[in-house]
């Protein structure tokens, strides 16, 4: 009785480990990090209106995906995702690698990247220049489009900004006064999006790209490039998923005070 | 050794059991009917351009909640998902229970009800009455708020609309010769829901209620009510995920011909 007894609690607690160990993480990743989704924290224009304070960690972020772009608490930089890393891109020009566990963002997008398309570009002259590139990609005006673009670099300008004190200014007061970067021969990778025009209500329309270097020692919110060479991938997103903020912030914020021209001037 | 080998094996068996009873049910009803979400497929702008194709099957559509509205395949009818069960009111006015497997869906909300605010309500004595009362219910103008009255109402007036063939009109076309419903003394369901202005691009502003009667053979998309008494039980929803439609029709369909005064016309 005694054997039966030891041989009975060995196994339940051989069962235990194995349910423990076999479903849980599985699962968990299966639902989060979904394909061809777009998972958004707050609004473009919650953000606009001085929505700075962080809503979720970055690893409650990382559930969702493993690229991307946003900002984060008090609007402290901005942020890239590439390959499952978050990196930082300081006021100061400096990149950091935040941490994880407690560093929160009031504002992300992120994305699990596979690409649908890929092409090569050459002899990419300006901002404009990429945007046309491509929309020629872009097989209807209607989806969402996570775009990562590797490539040599003959020029890039960035701008960052730096963390806000509260009452937290209005987005437009901030970016006028930001940080902007220009680099030289640099290799790197673009990161970002297009979304659809009748998304202006909760994001921009058109393009969002993110630069940061191959070295990781350079990056932030994409102002202009030229590009010598490019690898350019497309995964076209069917799902857009938003978590609204629950704070008191964002609830009283009278949201309908953001133009789409407004945005675009901050935003480019 | 006989005797360890039996208790190992029906050890075994029963940690399998236990292992598949356990876990994976629970975790995909846990995923896919997140809590205080609004689960949406395709834009209600989709739909005002003659996007009528169905997307998800109900079954598919149920997994994401067990309160709704929404429509059918090619337009047949308006849908009412209340404790889980799918009703569709026909253009005759007939209620029907659809097979769930089969039938599809090319626009629908659906939501894993539960109330956050419950109130009473006496002696409301109109559509914009019971609007007035509802405004003074949300705590803000920015989440989104699944709503459920039920109650008794001396007058209800909905609406239903035939099944439409391609190539498909708009739903503007539609509405206009849209089938009309009173009833008198009925107790019934107000299902449906209030989304804040900056989801026009996407949805309605507002509320869109539908009807159905407790005895579930009268209903549709309410135009106008009076209501005796009822229970007003309100859900906050502070996610919003939208499935866009996977076909031609919709990637192809120009969105921006929509303007909300539009779609307020066809709705209310």
């Amino acid at each position: 009785m005694k054997q039966r007894t030891r041989y009975f609690m060995l196994c339940l607690i051989f069962s235990v480990i194995l349910c423990g160990c076999n479903t849980a993480p599985e699962e968990v990743n299966q639902t989060a990090a979904a394909e061809d989704t777009l998972y958004q924290v707050s609004t473009l224009d919650g953000l606009m209106q001085g929505v700075y304070d962080g809503e979720i960690t970055l690893d409650d972020l990382l559930q969702h995906g493993n690229f991307g772009i946003g900002t984060f608490d008090a609007l402290d930089g901005e942020m890239v995702v590439l390959d499952g890393t978050v990196y930082q891109v300081l006021a100061t020009g400096e990149v950091a690698t935040p941490d994880e566990t407690t560093v929160t963002t009031p504002f992300a997008m992120i994305t699990s990247f596979t690409a649908d398309t890929e092409e090569e570009g050459t002899g990419i002259e300006n901002f404009d220049d990429l945007k046309a590139t491509l929309d020629a990609l872009l097989p209807s005006q209607n989806d969402f489009y996570a775009i990562e673009i590797h490539g040599t670099f003959s020029y890039v300008e960035t701008r960052s900004v730096p963390a806000q004190e509260e009452p937290y200014p209005l987005l437009a007061d901030v970016t006028s006064a930001q940080a902007v970067f220009q680099f030289e021969n640099v290799s790197g990778t673009l990161v970002g999006y297009w979304c659809p025009a009748y998304i202006d209500g909760v994001n921009l329309p058109g393009y969002h790209l993110h630069f940061i270097s191959d070295d990781r020692t350079m990056g932030g919110h994409l102002l202009d490039c030229t590009i010598d060479d490019a690898s350019i991938a497309i995964d076209t997103l069917y799902e857009f998923q938003m978590l609204l903020p629950q704070n008191d912030h964002f609830a009283q914020t009278d949201l309908s005070g953001t133009s789409n021209e407004e945005k675009q001037a901050v935003e480019q």
